[in-house]
């Protein structure tokens, strides 16, 4: 039996382990950086800067969602799904799209009329689930980032 | 000479001009529906949803950018940039950079140790300032979005 429920502050280290374990199946593990302490302070504080969901299947922590506000110029407010992560042994049983679907029933009820979100290239059986919901594939755009000291670098006032 | 400053609610029409400019540049024109309505009560509320910045070169309005703080899972607080565009005839001036180091600087002192964004794939001119600049290109992610009817069925409680 699934259910979905918002994450609270006593689930950060149920959360972590599920961010670690989603990177690890991403081949991304290196880059997780983040701490309970920060997700604690940055999703469960006054103004939370994003959204956990946790899926439970049999009261057993299936898997999660993460998303927060984003802004489209083009078309205004739009939510951005960061995550959506189902541990290998709850798979096909629907609760990736169920976890989606919570997502969009809240971008809606917050007034976007649109949910963005990324997914790696290899990752054919997500995209064929996002196919089937009727997503639509920005195939021509690239995902760039800079972060760190050429972050710093920029910053500088003398930088022109 | 370049100054940079934060958008006004009185410079909302200003904005929309450049995004539809943009858009147009992008070759995305039809996907414009925002509205001065929607960027004054989104962008200059109480709760701002993102952060307008106006180029002038010598007075004139010369570009844009736009904003807004997301999340990583794996990292923590980083800063989204939606928009950066400068009007042709003032390219090659370093105004760009000069928008996206005033969107560096805003990260940092927001705590983000990255600005995440992304680019059109064809357009070169765009991606080789940005390796110039250090950024790093996330090969493979591919941008997914979902929006109207398919939203709005994804959204229904029935849908499992």
């Amino acid at each position: 039996m699934l259910s979905i429920h918002a994450a609270s502050v006593q689930e950060v280290p149920l959360l972590l382990e599920m961010i670690v374990e989603f990177a690890t199946f991403e081949k991304l593990r290196e880059e997780v950086t983040i701490t309970e302490a920060m997700l604690a302070r940055d999703g469960f504080g006054v103004q939370p800067q994003f959204r956990g969901l946790i899926a439970e299947w049999n009261h057993a922590a299936a898997g999660y969602a993460m998303c927060f506000p984003a802004y489209s110029s083009f078309q205004g407010p739009v939510l951005h799904l960061e995550d959506v992560y189902v541990r290998a042994q709850f798979r096909d049983k629907g609760i990736g799209k169920a976890l989606i679907g919570e997502v969009a029933a809240i971008a809606l009820r917050e007034g976007c009329d649109a949910l963005r979100w990324d997914v790696l290239a290899w990752n054919q059986p997500a995209i064929d689930v996002y196919k089937r919901l009727g997503a639509i594939f920005l195939e021509d755009r690239k995902a760039v980032r800079i972060n760190g000291e050429a972050l710093r670098k920029l910053a500088e006032p003398s930088r022109t």
